[in-house]
């Protein structure tokens, strides 16, 4: 019988959004006239915007034509959707159209990026954090087998508690490679633009380099906080940026996101000479990807027009008024809060010796209301609750009515 | 600086399709008023089917309205999509909806799922073969550095020449894993069901698996030749099929395929236990990949139909037709041509001495008339041709008229 990739065996036994889903069903199949309010994974729930939905109708309609039919396109996406966000996106941060690869969403991208990097690199990863970002290194076999707490020798783990306000001390030690996601998935925090300046000043220093997911930057809303990494000076010499369609344009069902990666990021090839990512990764995605889909293509070029833009802003808000509701509404529990104001996350304290699963069965049990228990991101989520601001606003308002005035 | 990954490095300088664009693109260049007929990468161009028109602008109309407005989908696919395959290209197979798993096409699948091996494992390629599958073995580490010739010391190779009327023998030595294509990319020939049968029965003997790359099924014209390995008993114990919308219903821009594993093909874990594949596969998924888009989802479904199959079978007529005009094209040249009947792709043999690539630079620069160089599948493809029944009857009947009397 032929072998299995043994490090599937050292992850833990099922993805955290599979295990909820899974809880979930169970609690549904046995409760079936309960309605479930979902607030727990981060998926959105408003409609595409009508710009969105009417650049898909006529990109379906020229694939019905000899004329307009589009087969293969380029692996590393159109080159109308990869000047729209340089212009949208990137101005005045010298970024070229060169250096984004359109793909089919942030999950997808990070998770196949460390295929770039030698076995023996070490990454830092925050704790608590988004799990792609370990899952995907310890599948590679990066990471090593794990110890009794789930943490593997393999990956330094960059702690963000209540102490130092959920943001990482640089690392102690040099890694390889540092991921680094801000608006936070899960706390919700947010770096100033000087405390990213120490990030990238580090990497430079330390000649490592920054996986910058900014999947959430849309939800900013405060001054001086920066949307990319390349806001930084000197960033484009060691950060790839990670951006995706799914939470400000609601393409979690559609899949597009993006990776820029500017020339002068690079690795060290076999013989010690630079090699610029951009043209590994490119190497890669020709090899084993065919693009995102062209209309897919289209709907994204949309959300950077005029209306497009106007129309998610309008959707953001809605999802942002929900986060700040939920914010105030476990507030009122008597419970500590973050996140929420720059991000569409809020990070719930839970009272002291209360486990984070318990948390989550009791609020699935009791209210019907499904949060992620924040241990599902790592050892230091343990102890947090993490609630979203993607569902609609009646739901949103109905689960802090069900919570009203419970005391835990 | 960080060490990448050294096995990149081993690759050949480019993709093979990348490699031939970009020759293509500096002819065009220098010929601005020449038009250029593509013969050569096995791009379809028929515009899209009206059953998936009309599937697509009612998903994406579903997906304007908060009721029909669809987020992240189950990883695996919709069951609906998961149903509608077996019913109708499985019907008494005994292949379970939980075996399908829909992805975005056959590269991107068969590239990822060589990822649930252990990088010691062994693998069997034909030779010629379409790249992917070396490829992705290479840039995974498990087919170590290459010789001379281009051939890697961990990938056991299994010649297809003339002599063998292009079908491989046996292996001599157990491989883990054979990939195995029929009909055949690039060589188009096919396996009998007996013929079938003789490798199913050698990865059962020696406990060995086969991945099944099915994409070309809809082109087989004759009879007794399977379109899907599991029509051979006990294939369901080795065998994981791999399936695409793409030379089917021309879904090379919309993206689309999907894999099969029964429950009965495993790989040996850590502790030599069985362990399915289905559940690695799936964990994989769940933590690399978030779905295919749901409004293509639909489109697939609406192959299945009977206006979907009818208008496909419809398109691939025609493909069928240019392949026979191809290949009545070239043998009228004097060259002799295999392939063609049960697949879209005709193999030629060049002139003795003739060089791949030099008949490629001939075609492109004296006819302008795109095909695919026999080396860039592999050694064995040397002094072989590909071409391709997937352009326009215009383009096809035009490129046949620019040989005619055409004298190498």
């Amino acid at each position: 019988m032929s072998r299995i990739n043994a490090h599937y065996c050292d992850l833990p036994g099922s993805y955290l959004f599979a295990e909820i889903a899974h809880r979930v069903q169970e609690h549904a199949a046995a409760n079936p006239h309960k309605r479930i309010i979902r607030l727990g994974i981060g998926d959105v729930t408003a409609p595409l915007p009508p710009a969105v939905i009417s650049a898909l109708h006529k990109a379906v309609a020229e694939q019905a034509t000899p004329e307009g039919f589009r087969g293969y396109g380029p692996e590393q996406g159109y080159a109308f959707l990869r000047e729209a966000i340089v212009t949208d996106v990137y101005q005045g941060m010298n970024i070229d159209p060169d250096a984004v690869f359109v793909g089919d969403g942030t999950k997808e991208d990070l998770g196949n990026f460390q295929e770039l990097f030698d076995l023996g690199c070490r990454v830092a990863i925050t704790d608590p954090v988004y799990p792609v970002y370990a899952d995907s290194n310890v599948m590679a076999g990066r990471a090593g087998p794990p110890d009794a707490l789930g943490r593997f020798a393999g990956i330094l783990y960059l702690p963000c508690t209540a102490e130092n306000g959920f943001l990482p001390d640089l690392p102690g030690e040099r890694p390889d490679i540092i991921y680094l996601c801000y608006p936070n998935n899960p706390t919700g925090a947010v770096l100033t633009r000087g405390q990213l300046a120490r990030w990238v000043a580090y990497a430079r220093e330390h000649d490592c380099l920054i996986f910058f997911d900014a999947a959430y930057e849309a939800y900013i809303t405060e001054a001086d906080i920066p949307r990319s990494i390349y806001e930084i000076e000197g960033a484009a010499d060691v950060a790839v940026e990670f951006r995706s369609y799914s939470k400000t344009a609601g393409f979690t069902g559609l899949r597009c996101g993006f990776v820029v990666i500017p020339p002068g990021v690079r690795g060290r090839g076999p013989g010690s000479e630079p090699i610029p990512l951009r043209d590994l990764w490119l190497r890669r995605q020709t090899t084993k990807y065919n693009g995102c889909p062209y209309i897919i293509q289209r709907a994204a070029e949309a959300t950077h027009t005029a209306a497009g833009k106007r129309e998610t802003r309008a959707i953001i808000a809605g999802y942002r008024e929900n986060a700040r509701r939920i914010r105030d509404g476990f507030q009122a529990l008597g419970l500590t809060v973050s996140g929420g104001t720059n991000a569409p996350y809020i990070w719930v304290k839970l009272p002291s010796g209360m486990g984070s699963w318990d948390f989550f069965d009791l609020l699935l049990n009791r209210f019907g209301i499904v949060g992620t228990p924040g241990a599902g991101f790592g050892p230091s989520g343990e102890g947090h609750f993490r609630l979203t601001g993607f569902g609609t606003a009646a739901d949103t308002g109905e689960a802090m009515e069900r919570l009203r005035g419970f005391t835990l």
